[in-house]
């Protein structure tokens, strides 16, 4: 399959139409605007994080989000559980390492819980990605001081050893996948002044990886959904509490032409 | 009394005078909005969860609200121990039972707490209605699958029980105590895009409560202007975003001929 | 130093410039709406309560923010942790004692956190404030019954037991240090109907702790910016929900002119 506006709409479409049912274990912050975006681009959104039910909710759901934006040992636990269980039913699985690299618990959860089951897609910032990844690299809190650019060599070595496509976000989203490497340049300035843009980037890509099997095309799929939502946003927008509502907005409006006349998509 | 635009608006009213403190056990997803509704409302929102604090929390509350969105055990003990107390103190107790039928937990859980202590009123999706009312009815996460007139019957049977009155919500809300089925039938197509708004309803039912002594007029008060706060917010609304906005302003400003002119109430 | 809208101004510029980080260790209802509005005056915001990595996050903040506001045994023993290697490294701390005086747990807790490190600014409403001052307040569960003017001496008494900066927030705020009491009369009568603006109040306390040394300046610039955000939010407003909109919008776009031409400061 060609990766391409045509591809990214035919996707928003199923989504449209499917309503993929997307289990997220996520952080405390960003619980609602998530789910909101997951709503607001047509698909059905659950957040279940108790040991005694998350295989269940798994079972049932087209993916399943895991972000460790704010991690304690109960939920890693149901993290690994949930984890396994989409692994035995074959329900793909998106990891967020939020804030890898600014603490050591955080850089060793992301891996520990990386090398227990597949995932299809990593999504992180550049100094997420490094951090796993073992370059070394120092993240602030949960925002990268890293460029995208040099990220793009340690999201090669994660997907060779792990298998799964990388995703680094930032003013240029690169995406790689064994020898590809797709960047994607839309976006806005003001997204990073929204919290929680960069966990709906990873709960988006559960949406389109419940209606495409390919973990490269729904990554592709996702960021530029994400950025081109985004900028039409951000034209509109007067400050980031206007932005995060352009936004919601923009996702449920979005049209082919949005989508084909915008996409800034290069190899 | 006679339930009727009158009484919803007079109600209104006490709630914006006598601000009643609204005791919320509730999930991490819709926190934040719900507390913002019951502001809007004119009511007083608390959200406290910890064993330690909730029976003196419960004891200067107006009403009980749970809602299991997002269910763990420490959590569900909390609200065992709310609930009892609830019930030594007189305080009314709404029961959201999100997600029930998605996973046994969630569904035992629901049926658990139903049985603790008397319920004043049980509002839910009508998956979530069948799901606990032993009909078999599967739910989709935490996003109905059955239509509303269907659940009539669980909710009678739930009535029965429980002694509970039991609100149906969907396009049509029915509501349903001993052979009265009332049904409101205000709303928009895009109520359901925005994550939280049955947790709202929820919550809302414990303002009324916290003012009305007659569960059924509380529940139907609640889900009307519910209903028309949402069709005057859809009315101006560009998609969810704004939806959400527009729908915490409309029920500040809400007033007797919002109400007298649009309320779609039929028995 | 002379507080003044143009030292207010140097801290917004000095936000804008350094984005210090502010580890918050705060309540579920508004991580997500603090974690934007630090984002919207140029801070960034980090939310971590693992008792796993409080002490390595705290390491690399430049402030630390404890607000009780959704208490459980476990939070508070990473607060306590935080607040020790805060006290340990230097780093300047904020606490925000939500619901003080409603129930003993959070009294309790209050009080023993004030006691566990050196606390640069308690930031309150009067019920709060009065509550931890041990004058016998009761407070309505998280919102307040008593008048800012009846708690300036509860903030004389704890600002000499404990030597923190003691902010009073209400329709006046009041700031009391030693026999410093300085006044900002800015504000919106909206303010209140958006949950959490307080609990914002105190991460923005949080971020001008970062950028400057003076704990009562920092409480004065966090407290006229809040101020004068949400009077020109206020003035745009049409209900609740606007009103949070537009106050992130404000405090991202706030100029040198909307401090200097609106500031109320008196002592």
């Amino acid at each position: 399959m060609k990766i391409s506006a045509q591809s990214a709409w035919t996707d928003v479409l199923a989504i449209r139409r499917q309503a993929p049912l997307v289990h997220n274990i996520t952080n405390y912050v960003v619980m609602n605007t998530t789910a909101n975006a997951l709503l607001a681009i047509g698909a059905s959104p659950v957040m279940a994080h108790a040991e005694e039910e998350v295989a269940d909710m798994v079972g049932i759901a087209k993916a399943l989000v895991i972000n460790i934006g704010t991690l304690s040992e109960k939920w890693i636990q149901s993290m690994q559980k949930a984890m396994l269980q989409a692994k035995s039913c074959g329900v793909p699985i998106v990891l967020d390492p939020v804030g890898a690299g600014a603490t050591p618990y955080r850089t060793e959860t992301a891996l520990q819980l990386l090398s227990m089951a597949p995932v299809a897609i990593v999504r992180g910032n550049a100094s997420e990605i490094m951090a796993i990844a073992c370059s070394g690299s120092k993240t602030k809190g949960v925002d990268s001081i890293a460029a995208s650019e040099s990220a793009v060599h340690a999201a090669r070595e994660l997907n060779k050893v792990h298998g799964s496509v990388v995703c680094i976000s930032g003013q240029i989203d690169y995406i790689v996948s064994g020898d590809i490497v797709l960047q994607v340049k839309n976006g806005h300035a003001m997204m990073p002044r929204v919290t929680g843009l960069g966990c709906t980037a990873s709960s988006l890509c559960g949406a389109f990886l419940g209606v495409n099997t390919s973990a490269l095309a729904a990554a592709v799929h996702a960021m530029a959904v994400m950025g081109i939502a985004g900028e039409m946003a951000g034209e509109l927008a007067k400050g980031p509490g206007s932005m995060q509502l352009h936004f919601l907005d923009m996702l449920y409006a979005l049209t082919e032409s949005d989508i084909s006349t915008r996409i800034k998509l290069t190899s």
